[in-house]
C-alpha cells in the first residue's frame, strides 16, 4: 500500500477501504507518512468528502491509535458528553454532578480552552488545589468515592487525532464534517464511552454558525456513533448568545455553583436540565421526561451541589471556595461598562464576546500562554434585554487597564443596540438521534 | 498575507490575486512556507482549478523565481519547442538542425529522461565527448558558430517549479492542467523564449492519454503563453505508437542522423518537418506551408545534417561517431524477438514499451541511477503492420540477460496481435493557436 495511491483515490472521489484508512492513520502517527502527504489527503477529504463507512473507520483508527480507556470496572452505562464549544458554556460543571446525583456514573475527560471558547479543565483548575491530571487509579478512585470525576485528557488518548488536528489547523482543513465528526468521536471512544451525548452549539459564538451545518454535523456524528456501536444522541443548542452570565474560569465556577443551588440563570439551568436528562436517559434511567424531572429535583434538593463539592474535594480542591468567593482567584482590575444609548440589545457577536474574554486573560492567546483564572466578563444585559443609556451592561475583569481597554473595545463592537426587541431562538433547537431529527 | 488564508480561499474555489500568487511562490521557494501548506494548496488547485489569470501569474512567478536567461544578444526571434514527452521522441535532435539550416536561431535547453520517456540531453550525451553543461558564454558561442545549441537546464532555472514539481510528484497533485501548463511554460519563459511551440503528445505512450485532455492542455498553454506575451502554438501529435523505430539513447541518435540524411522512417520525418515548419513560421520565416517546404529541403540537401554535425563538434562531441556507428556506445547483449503468431499488430501499449526500455537500461529507475546509453529497443514491426509467426518484431539491447528477459516480458505484454488491421490515427491530430483549434 502506498500513501500516494490513497491520496490519488480520494482526489478522484473514490471511497477508501477500512484497511487503507488504518494504514494511513497508523503510518502518519508513527511518522512514516510525512505531513505533506497527509495535508494533501486532508484537503482532498475536505473537497471530496467521506462516506459514513470511511468516517467510521477513521474514527476507530484514531481512537485505537493510543490508549483505550477501559471503564468497565465501573458500574452501569458510562455516558460521555461533548460540547462543540461555546462562550460561557460551563454545563459540564453542572450536568456531571446532576447525573451523578441521579444515579449515573460520570468518569469524564475534558479539554482546555481553545480559541474563543473556554474549557472545563481550565475552569475546574481555578478552584484552589483542584487537580485534573490524575493517574488512571486515582481517577477510578475518585469516581468510586464521589460518584463522578472530571479530569484532563491523558497525553496518549487518540494521538493520531492530536497530530492530524495540529496539521488541519495550519492547512485550512478544519471545516470538514467527516474530519470534525471523527475527531470528536475518536476521543470519546478512546475515553471509554458506552454512550455519547453531543451538545452541538450553533450560532455566532459556535464553531458551526448555521443551523443547517449543525444539523449536518449532528446527523453525521449520530450515524457514526451508532455505526461503531455507541448509542449516540445530539442536541443542537443555541450559541448565538453566551450561555448564562459568566464568561471566564473562576466567574463560571461561581455561576455553576449558583446554578447547582437552583439560583442560576434561566437559560443555563434549562439547558443543563435537558443535557442531564438526555445523559440519564442514555444511561437507561428512564424516559427523557422522567429523567428531566429527576435532574431538576437534584438542583432543588441540593444533591447535585453535594456531588460537585464531593468531586472537588476528592480531586484535591478546597470545597470552601465554593461557599466563599473570596477564596477563588480574582482579577487585578474590574470595570463596569454602561450603555451609551437607549434601546434593545438585539444581537451579540458571541465569538467576539469570547475573543474579548481571551484578551482579558481568560483564554490562551497562543497554545502555551498562561491564563488568568480570575479574568472574564459578567454579562448584565444579554440579547433581548432592554437597555437605557448609563445603565450597566457588563463587568469586565482583567490583569491591567490595557487589557480592559482592549476587551472593552471588542465587547462593545460585539453588541448591536436597536429600537425593536429581537425574536429569540429556542435554547434547544433540535434533537438528533438514530430515529431522526426533531426540531423545536 | 498568510498562507493559511490563501489555502482557504482556494479551497472555497475563489481566484487568488497576482500578489497572492507571487507571495506563495516566493515564500515556498525561500523555504518560509512549509511543504504541508503547499501540499494542501496544490490539492485544492487540483480540485478547484485556476483561472487563466491565476495560471499566468503562477507561470510568471515561477519563471522569475531564478535566473531569467536573456537571449536578446542573439539575432532574430528565438523559438523554443517543448514536448510533453513520448517514447522514441527524438524530434529535437532533428528539428533543431532543420530550423537552424533554414535561418532560424535555436538556443535550446532540454531535459533528461523522466519515467518511461526519454530526454534529449541523455540522447546527446551518448555521442562521445558531447557536453551539455555549458557556461552561459560557451552556450552563446556555440549558437553563434554553429547556429544552434542544445544544452541541459541550468540548476537555477525556475527553481520554484523544480521544488513544487518534487512536491506534486509525491502528493498525487501532478495531473492538474493549470499546474502542468504553468510548470512547462515557466521553464520556457525563464529559458528566454520569444515564441513557443508545444508538442503535446497524446495516446498510450503520453502523459495525456486522451485527445480531449491533450486539447484542453494545449488550449490552456496557448492562452497562457499569449497572455504573457509569447506567441504560442501547440501541435497535438500521436503517441499511441512509438515515434520512429528507435527507443534508447544511442539508437535514437542513429535514427536521428538517418532522418537528417532523408532516410528516416516516414512517421518521424513527417512529424519533424511539421514541427520545424511551425517553429520557422513562429520565427517569421514564412507561412507554415512555405516553411514546411524549406524544412523538407534542408533534409534533402544535407544542410540540416551539417548543422547537427557542427553543433555536436562545437559542444565537444566527435562528429565521426555520426558516420560510424561503431564509435557510439553499444549495449553488452542483444536479442531479436520473433512473433509467436500470425496476424496484425493492432495495438502497442506505448507506455509499457517505454518502461521496457527503462528496464533494459535506457532510462533511470530512480532519480540518480546511471543509464546505459547503448540500451533500448529497435522496433521492426509497429501498430498496423502484418506479422507472421517466426518473423522478427524487435531487437532488444541491454546490459545482461536478466535485463533482456525482463524487457522482453514487458515488451511482449505491450503488444496486441489481432486478425484485422487497425485504423491508424493521424500523426498530427490537431493544431491549437490563438485563432482556435484545427483538428486533422
Amino acid at each position: 500500500m502506498r500513501m500516494y495511491d490513497l491520496i490519488q483515490k480520494k482526489k478522484l472521489g473514490e471511497p477508501l477501504r477500512e484497511g487503507e484508512i488504518s494504514y494511513l492513520v497508523e503510518g502518519f502517527t508513527a511518522g512514516e507518512i510525512p505531513d505533506y502527504q497527509m495535508a494533501a489527503f486532508l484537503m482532498a477529504v475536505c473537497l471530496r468528502g467521506m462516506t459514513l463507512e470511511e468516517t467510521a473507520a477513521l474514527t476507530m483508527a484514531m481512537a485505537h491509535s493510543g490508549e483505550m480507556v477501559d471503564l468497565s470496572p465501573l458500574p452501569g452505562v458510562k455516558v460521555d458528553k461533548h460540547s462543540t464549544g461555546g462562550v460561557g458554556d460551563k454545563t459540564t460543571l453542572i450536568v456531571a454532578p446532576m447525573v451523578a446525583a441521579c444515579g449515573g456514573v460520570v468518569a469524564k475527560m475534558s479539554g482546555r480552552g481553545l480559541g474563543h471558547t473556554g474549557g472545563t479543565v481550565d475552569k475546574l483548575e481555578s478552584i484552589p488545589g483542584t487537580r485534573t491530571s490524575l493517574s488512571r487509579e486515582e481517577f477510578f478512585q475518585v469516581v468510586r468515592t464521589a460518584g463522578l470525576a472530571v479530569v484532563g485528557q491523558s497525553g496518549n488518548l487518540a494521538p493520531a487525532d492530536k497530530k492530524i488536528y495540529a496539521l488541519r489547523d495550519v492547512t485550512a482543513t478544519v471545516d470538514s464534517i467527516p474530519l470534525i465528526a471523527s475527531s470528536i468521536l475518536s476521543k470519546k471512544i478512546a475515553a471509554g464511552a458506552d454512550a455519547i451525548l453531543l451538545d452541538v452549539k450553533t450560532g455566532s459564538g459556535a464553531f458551526m454558525k448555521t443551523l443547517d451545518g449543525s444539523l449536518e454535523l449532528s446527523r453525521e456524528m449520530v450515524q457514526i456513533g451508532e455505526q461503531v456501536g455507541r448509542r449516540t444522541v445530539a442536541l443542537v443548542t443555541q450559541m448565538d448568545i453566551p450561555l448564562g452570565q459568566a464568561v471566564g474560569n473562576a466567574l463560571e465556577v461561581m455561576e455553576a455553583v449558583e446554578t447547582l443551588r437552583g439560583k442560576g440563570p434561566r437559560d443555563l439551568t434549562q439547558v443543563c436540565v435537558r443535557l442531564a436528562a438526555e445523559m440519564l436517559a442514555l444511561a437507561g434511567k428512564g424516559t427523557v421526561e422522567e429523567c428531566a424531572a429527576m435532574a431538576g429535583a437534584s438542583l432543588a434538593d441540593g444533591t447535585a451541589l453535594e456531588r460537585f463539592q464531593g468531586m472537588v474535594k476528592a480531586q484535591g480542591g478546597d470545597p470552601s471556595a465554593l461557599e466563599d468567593w473570596s477564596l477563588l482567584p480574582k482579577a487585578a482590575v474590574c470595570r463596569e461598562l454602561v450603555a451609551r444609548q437607549d434601546g434593545y440589545l438585539c444581537h451579540m457577536d458571541t465569538e467576539k464576546v469570547g475573543i474579548a474574554s481571551v484578551v482579558l486573560g481568560a483564554g490562551r492567546e497562543t497554545k502555551d500562554s498562561p491564563i488568568d483564572p480570575g479574568a472574564g466578563i459578567w454579562l448584565l444585559k444579554k440579547t433581548g434585554d432592554q437597555v437605557r443609556a448609563g445603565e450597566p451592561i457588563a463587568r469586565l475583569y482583567g490583569g491591567d487597564d490595557r487589557r480592559l481597554d482592549e476587551g472593552e473595545a471588542l465587547y462593545r463592537e460585539a453588541l448591536q443596540i436597536g429600537t425593536e426587541p429581537p425574536v429569540l431562538p429556542p435554547l434547544v433547537m433540535a434533537r438528533v438521534s438514530r430515529k431522526g431529527i426533531e426540531r423545536f
